[in-house]
């Protein structure tokens, strides 16, 4: 009996009886997440028919007008899916089946032959590497957006005396300027890991089929070109075993610019409590309290910190998935989907929402120089006695024992004197620039490629 | 010119303009999520208002029939949330500044006084330990059911020999039985993680208001004996500070009842494989291929295991969150609610999809006879000598200079003979389903008693 | 040729011909950490070997007689292994082979017999619990001892007013006493957790074996009675299935500690800040710099953050080790043992590192009082107006349209006048040192029953 | 009382007084792990001293002879420390104040001069990158003998077939080939990350001081120069935030290779079982049990997938360290160095014992061809069908009904089929051995340049 009311809920998919808390408890979420997935598809789609067309199979599998028809209905499934009419339903478990579905419909024997050497394994990997593309563009470009605001907010400030802390203790003289460029420094070296990940996320698993390639002339290369991938993965397994990592290398790379971007938060945190008032949120920014009338707080600063741990915790988790898994594919995959799609999210809100935080800020800088105690210059007297002959190891213990005698000094003046590279006195930050420029470039041209692929495939624009 | 733009897009909250994507940012989830706490909110403030009503202060806060009042509003918003009808806005922020512009709206000057002596700090608190001991109560009385059907299932087949495995290679006779009750065992562990967390949690946190308690003589003895918690949190500011730590507490009870339920799914995953083939799933729980025909997939199993690794990293992502956070509120608190609130979506819809899986598991007894080969037997002979007077360690010797001598027994008889405590021979279910037992009883008498004060504040059933 | 210079490696073992970097590389860390378990093992060797003289065998596997021979060899290990010198060599591979090894040379053949029905995984498995439980103690007994330095601290300060912060920004009076009393709360909180823990881990796996028991007449619950366990795990299976598990369930529990004194270092590196100066540090407890004279820093603290990271960590990545893994024993398990004992190491020497810190703190009640601005007051102003009759929300916005008529108060007289249950105006600290003394006294209790397994097993003091 | 018997227990140290106990919590590891900073710490105080004695500071800080004497002091110390004579004590703290007390004993004045214009802060950013760049091109270099094996394992068996799976379960044909190549592929991949973590990493954080420069010409890209690195860090600021960020960048990359190897232990976990028995394990890779005679079990691959839990848990934990630490040196990173050397210890031991492994492992050419049930050719059946005109959602579905119609074939014959790139019958691992030559060369250009570096400065071989 028991068997029996399970066969009642059981339902029908593309691809067996399945029951229906099953359906839900496998598919549940990916008819949600896979909304994100549509276009990638078509494109997908859209190569693996165009290829299907040209290689040398008898009779062929589409005609040059079929594959158009193709094409067009995956325009046509684009442009709805751009409108919010496209529906996946959790009959179909997925974006690939539903996409089927539709063509299926509309194409009849066209549809059903759009499967032919394909499997939903290297369909999704296909899809999943293009959606990380496109979202990878686009995170770089608002991670170089972010840099450029730190470095104007460093050029605007670069004279502005700011007490140098180790420990939070104040240790030495610094600068608002050498400030911003620390934190434009780290982005920037953040955007070099997002590119990194980009250029191993640029290989195309399509034509991998279910992990073991199939018995037909499939071009992979071909289909790598038509999507503007840089190459093909080589093996088809590796194709394959490769989902699950790229998300973990990109999440890896997402959450260093969380983890760059907590620490700026944190220190606007600390530094904009009425103790230090070195800066000021702009009110926009801030929220209230449901009981204190007084309170403007810096909920999204706390905000940011608490979602670096959530990413962090997200890319470690994607990692957890994939140890010990087994060769060829394993469904476990799946839950690598809503991290890696959540991770590209918060990042950039992240990202978005501190660049306009930023712009708004304002300096303080009475209160900055009010920071400068005495105590701030011991090292800088300590190396005024070197300069003088006395050893350094012997002037550190005069000054230690004469901390009482240090004097206020002009920190304007104190800071200028740091020629260094990199140093108060010496920022260069048109060096740091030049880098953010770059990376902004490099975005440009790989946002014009994708829009190629986007118009020989579908015919519109990204 | 950029500020202004900034201006025009900030939105008018309860308290105070906030920009646009800025509220997106820091209430988006939140106005989703919230909607699973309506219930608890209201809850908590029947609570608070007959408090209210009785505490001494002059004049009353309230009178006793408009608190009744009061409560006949939130016991409409309790119903209207189980329709489905009631909305949580994005200007709300969150569902406790919902309910209290519902009620200012229904009951006008009575609305704006419900929040006196309060913050949406302690509220909030309230409600999550309320949702939390709702929610844990239902995971122990589902995990107690899983432990039920592995008990069954152990019952049921206690006399089926299964090779016994060390390193996953062929070790020593073993029973179906013994495995199943070893997972049913590591279940009632589990559950005491979760009836331990429950007992933590079950403090009330309300009065402290934002961390620091109010100067109005609050009664929270009261309002904690109204809401069913068996006392208050102590002091105020540990009632805030709790916060998070509570859920990561809870998450990880959660994660060790999905690490179990991990193994228990590689196990199966493993023992299905037609290469054992000692087991098989009920068809309705497999997944086809789109396009490999012949594949019935244990999906559902591979999912358990990549969703533990998803509780876990949720788990230490909450622990991430909670480290170094300053004393009183903090914002990154409001982090921790989406994976609490998934830990318990994920862990209690996976024991209840193994109860069903588990129930329609087929047993192949014929597989799991032919996997007793003769080495599985080593140990019992080197044992048999041991009783024949010599030493083990030169009956283990004896044995491996002579592992070709081995010979065939029947393993029916041989798991008999293993009769200490919890062996093959001696697995004495009736204790572990006595402990089951008292886990369920244990649920229901906390159920009756959460009824009691729905009954009590809202006037309805849970 | 290269297999030959395989086999020129390779090693003798007391189980098998194994190579040397294979040795090193699956031995290696047990070789060192095995140390801190030699007195376990005595202890579980001890009662193993006093069951096997008392179960019906015939003829009995030790006299009485050799069974004291044993036991004696047993306390002369444990008295070497004090005096540091008992060796493990990497060709014992681990404690386990190593004590047999000194048994063996000096008793022959009853050396010979004392791994009788015994596997080194239930072995390891019972050295562990044990080991587990004695630490477990130790650290209740000194999280109770910081618990009472922080509730003396609160009682010497408990009418010090402190500036109560949300957000880290200035909210509503509060108080040192309230502060240091917060967090003592936490800690007893998590002394349940390390309790609970205990309860878990207090199960004996001896007799187990391999994971499948063996045909001898083992009678677990004596060995259980002997070492001093509240009872045996149930089935044999599982009592070895929960290695790994209970190191993570314990691991958790000292991650939970770890942050709540994450928590109070952070507080403390905050508020020692010359911005704040609301607590000085002991000197001895401040380390300097190597280039700045002027430096003292508390080094201590920002540790106690970095470690707590750490044991989140290890508690994290035990539970990664456990995820999957397939049933009975497997090798996995063995690298749960550093992050186990590492984590009691970490915990165990924070907390009495904290607590010399706090008894040196010294408090600057002036600084403290600076703190206290007009606005920390607009809650109590606007909670006035509520008892003048006006209801709260119009009274929050009254206040918040007038903050600049807020006036200063004597914060001494504000803080006693919150009145609830754990406000700064009724903190009833007895409630909090009550929790404590308990804690401690089962810890006594249970160190009083560990030094009598000691004595009846090794005839020696613990 | 306590106060005085605290001051009783203070150690003197280089930068001051401090408590016996917290000088062993702070500085404990330090003096254990730093052993493997000494050759590192030598070279950066060498390019430092080579630099201040040739920037415009007047009277020069050393003349060329005083340069070459610490120059010759370093080599000694460096020497000595091969010999395992270098000694670290609690009192020094580290190897930086360490060697600096060396210098100052054999020197006098000189060593007195060595710490101008530097802190330990950027001296061990700079000894760490310097470790880091060394270990990463052994690390790459032992991936890549890896990477060799395993294609050269391809190579000897890439017509031998092998059951693809999927979910675990016989999916379609496949070959030994393509398995051990999917595996290079992925770890040929993970060299590329190795590669682009070098990258970052080398650059010199030498000149930065505590994080804010000195006042002191110091010229940064001579430092950066003399050491070998690319470029300086370009903010001094971000010269030392970037410390932590480096190592977990780099641990990032090392827990990808140990996920890629788990994997691989994994399959032959699996697939050393009796019941494939497709590979055999060479015998001195196997240990055997204490307990049960005939086994030989596969320890070292059980640890691999343990220890990469370990590695992914410290990459995780070193981010947890960073998140939100203020800007400028917090002496939490320190907790960042064990983390960091133990995963360039396991990581490449791991490496190593792989490859060893591998070059032993035995391939049951038989046993992989029982494998083969009619079932894996489903797929293979409904291309034909497809290729005869069918779409292939009807062939799909035809076979899907007929599965009891599908007939053995030459598992041989079937895998040469398959002719896409990266298919069965067309491996090219010729384009994979390409990627590793180059990884190697890399690699060797690398070594050379370093050792250049060594001759340079210390006047000795790497």
């Amino acid at each position: 009996m028991k068997k029996k009311s399970m066969r009642a809920k059981a339902k029908k998919t593309t691809v067996g009886m399945v029951d229906a808390d099953v359906l839900a408890y496998t598919a549940g979420d990916d008819v949600r997440l896979d909304a994100a997935l549509v276009e990638a598809d078509c494109l997908g789609s859209a190569a693996h028919a165009i290829m299907l067309s040209r290689i040398p199979i008898k009779p062929r599998l589409f005609t040059r007008a079929e594959c158009r028809s193709i094409q067009d209905a995956l325009r046509h499934i684009t442009e709805s899916s751009r409108q919010g009419a496209f529906r996946i339903t959790v009959e179909d478990q997925d974006v690939h089946l539903a996409i089927e579905r539709v063509l299926t419909k509309k194409l009849g024997v066209l549809g059903k032959r759009i499967h032919t050497g394909r499997s939903r394994n290297d369909q999704v990997a296909t899809a999943l590497r293009l959606y990380g593309k496109s979202q990878l563009m686009d995170t770089i470009k608002e991670a170089a957006d972010l840099a450029a605001a730190l470095l104007d907010f460093a050029t605007r400030h670069s004279d502005v005396p700011m007490v140098g802390r180790t420990h939070l203790q104040p240790a030495m003289p610094g600068s608002v300027g050498l400030w911003a460029a620390a934190f434009a420094e780290g982005l920037l070296e953040d955007i070099v890991l997002l590119i990194n990940a980009y250029e191993l996320n640029d290989q195309s698993p399509l034509g991998a089929a279910a992990s073991y390639g199939v018995p037909l002339p499939l071009d992979r290369e071909m289909t790598a070109d038509l999507l503007g991938f840089s190459r093909p993965c080589h093996t088809v397994l590796y194709a394959i075993m490769a989902r699950g990592k790229m998300e973990s290398i990109i999440l890896s790379a997402l959450a260093q610019v969380m983890l760059t971007l907590s620490r700026l938060a944190e220190d606007l945190i600390l530094f904009t409590m009425p103790e230090f008032n070195y800066f000021k949120l702009p009110a926009e920014y801030c929220t209230g309290s449901s009981i204190m009338p007084q309170k403007q707080n810096p909920d999204v600063l706390e905000l940011v910190r608490a979602k670096t741990a959530r990413v962090l915790a997200d890319a470690h988790g994607v990692c957890g998935i994939m140890k010990n898994m087994a060769s060829g594919y394993n469904r476990d995959l799946q839950e690598t989907k809503e991290p890696f799609m959540k991770g590209f999210d918060t990042t950039r809100s992240t990202l978005r929402i501190l660049r306009g935080l930023l712009e708004g800020l304002a300096v303080n800088e009475e209160a900055l120089l009010n920071g400068f105690t005495p105590e701030v210059y011991a090292t800088d007297w300590a190396l005024d006695l070197v300069a003088g002959g006395m050893p350094f190891r012997d002037a550190y213990d005069h000054v230690k024992q004469n901390l009482h005698a240090l004097e206020q000094l002009d920190p304007r003046e104190v800071i200028q004197k740091k020629q260094s590279l990199g140093a108060t006195g010496r920022l260069e930050l048109e060096s740091l620039y030049g880098r953010m420029r770059e990376a902004l470039a490099w975005t440009h041209e790989e946002q014009r490629e994708f829009a190629a692929v986007y118009k020989r495939l579908l015919g519109i624009s990204r």
